[in-house]
């Protein structure tokens, strides 16, 4: 018997494409110690996945090329070993390769809700829902009346970030990559100004409009020329917890910084750059803290699902490319 | 009765020179309340006041055009009002114009001390010496064991970072514009390691060879190429505490920013800009550190001197050319 199973076949040089994917037929998984069968039922796409395509060191190993891609999903266990915490038929949460029976170790997953939307577990209230929780009040420090500024608002993290920092009593401003997404975000996420950074003149103008006050913290997911904008926008002592720098992720060459750096001295403003996986310990009280905000209606869910294991490959390059409003989800199976 | 006065006869584009400065004669100033009149023993030349020189907002004002450059300065106060908490004869510190007999306002100078060095409470006791010290400790959290990178190390700043660094136990590298420069650092100062930027092949190897287990603290005083370099070097959770940006004072235009700063989150960096005018309340336990660490040797007093009033516009040429080793002065006065 043989299992789908969705490959690095080559790695990109500049932005990910069809090809860079490979679908293939490997044999079954087999049951050894300390492991589980796995059947996905969701599959998480997300931006750092773009970094471990390269062949280069980071905090995060590369795929292996001809190995299968690995993601965060949430998962139906279908095979234990004698004397597992888990059973057949629980549901978990960890990380996974593309394939549709998956050998996983038990020590990466851990039990995921049967109450809470699946969906959300990989987003809003899970991994992404945690990196805007930490990003926005341990390293960026904010505070009631400040104003939040955040990039690519509309994605996962962004949406979320946006969210908490309205409901901490922040001003918050956001930017994207389309209309649709800027009226989402003023309408449906009740964000106080945003504008379409494709379509603005000029970034530094549409933020000194967006930002009355001046911006005290920048959450950034995008680096590049957002970044270079909002640094003239800071206002004294801003912070901007470094999150993502998607802009950069799918050009074949390095992007130049900033140029203004030097406003970092003249405005005292701290930069820090964070993982969500050096933070886990703060798991606990985000969680209480999102289930409570979700059933108070004030956390909202958004969510673009992509149906079909098949499809996993062109949900990555649709975030890549902007497609998505709040989390993109791959929904390999309904049960 | 005239006084010589060195004003800003023209901004600079680029580069300063002799023709951004002026050299007049002005009426003797005269006593008014709340002030002192005071003739400059050593007026200190900075980095920082090229900034002032563009007409640029900033932290501090511009110097205005026409009117005298400001520094600061070790005075002798020649004049006072009744009252006044200073007598004549008395030596004063603060910013002052670069008049041959100036008005200062009393509450923007304090009093120096007959006993220290004079050009040492502007450079190694003084602010200089206080930068360093916020910077490295406060800011940059250096601890015993860490590599302390600094960047200008021979200068007034960066010399004394490299002292204390190696008073507190950090392993220290140092780079600097010239092989005599890269001598003191080692030989004088000991430095573990250090080299000439200017003649290196490529300064990210340079670093990765002068720091066999990576930066754990990089005092940055450059920005530019130098950040970019140390930005592949740094360890996991490093600290960059930005102290100026030297490299970009003298373009006419901005200098592209470094092109890897997604190696913040990487690495979980933290980059921090600082004014030493923000951390004056740490002056007192400052000041008493480096009388003893002077006194015992561990902290040495580097200065290059420029004699003559005159001689202040190319003292300040040669700080931004790199001429000095330590802290440059102009010696206006022996007494």
């Amino acid at each position: 018997m043989t299992t789908k199973t969705i490959t690095l076949s080559a790695r990109p040089k500049g932005p990910v494409t069809r090809e860079n994917f490979g679908l293939e037929q490997r044999a079954d998984p087999v049951l050894s110690a300390g492991k589980l069968i796995t059947r996905p039922l969701y599959l998480s796409v997300d931006p750092y996945m773009r970094g471990r395509m390269n062949d280069a060191k980071s905090y995060i190993a590369p795929f292996a090329l001809g190995e299968p891609i690995e993601s965060a999903g949430i998962a139906r266990v279908v095979a234990v070993n004698s004397g597992s915490k888990f059973h057949v038929g629980d549901l978990v949460s960890g990380m996974m390769p593309w394939q549709e029976l998956a050998l996983v170790d038990e020590k990466a997953v851990r039990a995921a809700s049967a109450e809470l939307p699946l969906g959300a577990q990989l987003g809003a209230l899970g991994m992404p829902g945690l990196t805007a929780y930490v990003g926005l009040f341990d390293i960026g420090q904010a505070k009631p009346g400040e104003t939040v500024f955040v990039s690519a608002a509309a994605g996962a993290v962004g949406s979320v970030v946006g969210q908490l920092a309205k409901i901490h009593g922040c001003y918050v401003v956001g930017s994207a990559g389309s209309d649709d997404k800027v009226r989402y975000l003023k309408e449906e996420l009740g964000f106080d100004a945003a504008f379409n950074y494709k379509t603005v003149d000029n970034q530094r103008s549409a933020l000194r409009e967006a930002c009355p006050k001046g911006i005290d913290v920048y959450f950034d997911n995008v680096g590049g020329a957002t970044l270079e904008a909002a640094l003239f926008v800071c206002n004294v002592h801003a912070r901007i917890p470094i999150c993502g720098m998607i802009s950069g992720y799918e050009t074949a060459s390095p992007e130049p910084g900033p140029s203004n750096l030097a406003i970092l001295i003249q405005k005292r403003i701290r930069m820090e750059g964070f993982l969500v996986s050096d933070h886990s310990a703060r798991m606990g009280k985000f969680a209480s803290d999102a289930a409570r905000w979700l059933a108070e209606g004030k956390l909202k869910v958004q969510e673009t699902v992509v149906d079909g294991f098949e499809n996993a490959p062109a949900a990555f390059i649709g975030l890549l490319r902007g497609d998505n409003v709040g989390k993109m989800l791959v929904r390999v199976s309904e049960s």
